[in-house]
């Protein structure tokens, strides 16, 4: 028994058996990565719980020629026989709770960012990883699996730069007309908390995890009005400081006209590292009457995809071969906390400040 | 009797007789540009207090051959026979005096930015020049006469970007490793002062001049701890934000390894103009074992010489065809309140917010 | 019986067995690409007729753990249970005979480019091809697969430059001075058709297949003077005329200091369309004291994995689907036709010229 | 008696009392870069034998403002008092002519390039020039003087990248729909000998003046079939070899539609220079829903202008400081014989080749 290429139900080792959890946007783009690219991921299941996602993939042949089991429920897919790991791609609300579920059932985790826009969850789920060290629990920031980003890090840390001291990052999506973001943007804890976070990891990646000093964050609205009703913005601008002399200053936007504009610039003593100033999606440059033209990807997929792969293909790894995550679960925890502060600063228009421990100072 | 073309002693309408007012490093620039560079500028005094400029300038042959005269006093040089315009170009605590004891004299005036770092001293200047609307009086931002900056402009006028509503700014300077910035740095106001008031200025002329409704700053010292002195840092950034949704925010630095690195980025609700985000000393690329590279100018210069000798073209035809100057001196005002803002929040740590009028809250 | 991920030992329609000749630098690649990339390509045999590279073969624990046989005969590997598709990666004077000997065991053939440098053995492998019309052959030119070339082929289809007629198209290789180069150079039938082959390609695709009127071609010598012995050069520079008003101009190169540098400009009557002018390794750029320099691919695998990937992935789903295959054989002949030409001038010093139906006009 | 500035009728070793001929598009140019940025420059007159050209200057501000005396004809011009040097920018066909002229008077010259699109013309001005040694004759290749064409020189000259074997160089200029360029193009000497003389120029400037060993050229006609009666192309590429194993090729073409486009890359044992490879108008990039894009200069007057002011700057200060000019009167002939030899080679359909002497092989 077996599907096209005729896998085993188990793992022996040499594969292994894991399961997706969520089919969104992202869900489904995560089961496609581990089924095409990562060549000793076995991928037993996926889930949902939307009715036109899972009728959408049990129709799907990909899934059915490759004996892809699924499932209505996450915690029944998580009895699926044979099960080792789960790739948690649901929505952010549930993400720490699936984590611990998984954990509890001594499963392998890669859980997407953020754990959870609740600093409370993030450290249940933190926990719960530290009570099994005999499991592979991951976050997943995937900029940091990037191949630029990777580069830059090298060169930051051969002393290409002195030392570095300072850090602007960007996210900048492009404008989204249909209203799926507006949808989506419900749940998401707000522009510092859903975008600024991956800028927040490079930044303590870069700077070397330093201790937040104060978060400043100013925002306006120009195109989504109903972010008001949460208190969100669509443009926003954030400074943190760090204890030590490092900075950090952030710009994050939900409308760019020209695509998913996304980079990053790292200062040092000696120089700067810059990733991806002038986006590009290809290598194609048109010269016509309005001059000299290149496209930009539209969205983060077609910047990320390989990000992506090199996540998927070194958590499954870290399990085969018991070696260590390449970004430990509580990675999450001081970048959430930055997130948030920024997002408070918005709303609030006040300086949030952090004593040298980096707790919250209360004014 | 005359110089080495025999200019008359005095203006006949078709030149006009300019003074130089300082022989540092850009005063001899600006008197190098006008006799150089503006057909119908004649230079026919300079003056300065430190002797080894004097005695420079008496040895220059492009002085003596064209009839330069050479002052040790700015007061003597008012008086110069015929003389009908003074380009102020010394230290920044003298711009105020020299520009208010030139207006009495009767003599158009372009003054180097800033006014003043004392906001008095910039009222009392711009009260002046009020007083008599027969002379020309100008301040001199020199970004504004960049074609590149205006080209930019053109297109946020004509709607390429929609709506402008964010303005990331951005005035680096290469490493000074002499001691001569150093030097100069104790009468400047400290960096959002002296460099980040470029960047405030093209905000606000970006943005059609909104009023600023907070100033946020941060900062810090790598390479010249002299500056502690006086609270100053050699790195900062801030934000400014402004009633009616809008943004600014900038980065200015003394220890640039690479060059000047001077760039505008203006967001728009449909587009976004970038200007200099790559900076290039010119066209050339050096392709080798390194990888592609090309060279930054080393200094401001380099890259606005050519916006100098607009500027410098325009005030004298601003003169000759008696036009309106292209920067009235009360420009200067609400971009050095904001430049002091930024500076006080980095002092202080504190936000410093503004009315709706623009006046300073005091909390 | 099955493979670690328990594949059947034979096709299903789901998946497509598939044998990799050849295990040279290439071969190991196309290996992995379709054993990693493509879902539903099954590799089930390698071999090669070098001892190392099968006794590597023996040990990798991709080829082990997935059941993948090793034979150290072509012939032997033919014979193979089940095999449905064979990927011809050895060394271009065998190209053609197995590709007849695939053929004529009934199984479909990817053969990489050229099928030969001999002409009439060209023929021979196209007669066989249409001999068997039931049977998926396709010549690997791999640069029509790149997304760069594509798009900049979907504007030129789309009219965005008017009509094509010019052109310019380079092959520049990372010098080489391990040696491993001038070994491999000796049976390749020189610059012109082992490298311009592939901007021939290109050249006849964004033209629309004009017919050849002339060629000609000049070389020198820089760093491998061993190449001298086959008339051959390390740098040619070559133009070919087409009958209509088309030109197309190349430059080939085995001496690049900075990296693989691949790059083609199509110009129309109404404007320009350049791929790859300024190469990138990636999206990192570094400043410091020597300027801003972005690194170079060092070789076309860095350049054009993808682009393997997708040459693979649309070959085995013609297979699959029985659809056309993306580029039959015989686009290789006139590819090939203009090559030889070019290396011929090179050689003899003198114009190759053709009629109106692209024959050869002796002098 | 003087001009607005009082200029003396004569020279007196501080300024050059200059004359320039011609006052179509680019003699007007010239004539004003000597007015305005040439501070010892003096022009004294002008002349044209067009009268609408004259009759313009007449009424021109800046030339009667200034003293410059406009004449019908060069001879007259020639006698105008104290004139000690002519700038030559008539059509090609009386350049020699002139020079001669303006030789035999005792006057010193710049010429335009070309000195005549006739050997024998070339060869007489030149003697001409060396009959008196005491004149400063110069020929005027302004890109020789361009600032980064000069950078990219002196890295040459540095040797970073080894030793120079290759250049590509292009001329391509904006299409022009206004019947100007063709109307121009009768007397132009062809497409090889107009545009690409420059290119060839610079080729024997990289490369250390190597001696032609052949030229091959062909072309097409796109947009001007009025260019077909003198048999002459809109696009053209063309291939030139030396003797010891260098190699030029260059591209020229009136009808791109982005821009003036003119680059050039060295190639050297160790790496490349390349200039202007991607032509930009100005630092500005706007990004919008077709991607990011820059302008592109309509006309080399925009590219090249800096180059102008240098060439002038220098010719005067060669004159007044008896310094050899920076671009002696003979280099036009070595450059002319390539250009013609590869025009004849676009007509004829033939390869012309030279021997190690540079004498033409007649076949």
């Amino acid at each position: 028994m077996g599907d096209a290429r005729g896998r085993n139900g188990a793992g022996d080792g040499k594969v292994l058996n894991i399961a997706v959890a969520g089919l969104g946007r992202m869900g489904k783009r995560h089961a496609f990565v581990l089924l095409n690219r990562v060549l000793r991921a076995n991928v037993v299941a996926v889930c949902s719980t939307a009715k036109h996602e899972t009728e959408w993939a049990r129709k799907n042949p990909d899934f059915t020629d490759f004996n892809v089991s699924v499932y209505d429920s996450y915690e029944e897919m998580l009895n699926h026989p044979g099960l080792q790991a789960v790739w948690i791609s649901t929505s952010t609300d549930v993400h720490a709770d699936q984590t611990i579920k998984a954990v509890k059932k001594g499963l392998h985790v890669l859980c997407e960012k953020p754990l959870s826009t609740n600093l409370d969850e993030v450290t249940a789920a933190i926990e719960a990883a530290k009570s099994r060290p005999d499991l592979k629990v991951m976050a997943g920031f995937s900029r940091r699996f990037d191949a630029s980003y990777r580069d830059a890090f090298q060169k930051v840390k051969s002393e290409s730069i002195g030392e570095p001291f300072l850090v602007r990052s960007n996210t900048c999506d492009l404008l989204d007309d249909t209203g799926f973001f507006v949808q989506y943007a419900k749940r998401n804890g707000g522009i510092f908390v859903d975008c600024t976070i991956h800028d927040i990891d490079l930044a303590l990646w870069f700077l070397g995890n330093p201790t937040p000093k104060s978060a400043y964050a100013v925002g306006t609205l120009k195109h989504h009005p109903e972010l008001a009703e949460s208190q969100d913005v669509d443009n926003g601008v954030g400074i943190v400081e760090f204890h030590g002399g490092k900075i950090a200053y952030f710009y994050a936007s939900r409308t760019q006209s020209h695509g998913h504009d996304v980079c990053t610039e790292v200062t040092g003593t000696h120089g700067k590292v810059m990733v991806n100033v002038i986006p590009k999606a290809n290598n194609v440059v048109l010269a016509d009457k309005s001059g000299m033209r290149h496209e930009v990807q539209p969205e983060y997929w077609q910047r990320f995809e390989e990000a992506f792969v090199t996540e998927a293909t070194e958590f499954v790894d870290s399990v085969l071969h018991d070696k260590p995550v390449p970004l430990p679960l509580e990675s999450g925890y001081a970048v959430m906390k930055i997130g948030r502060a920024l997002q408070e600063s918005l709303i609030t228009g006040r300086l949030v400040r952090f004593d040298e421990q980096g707790n919250r100072i209360n004014e």
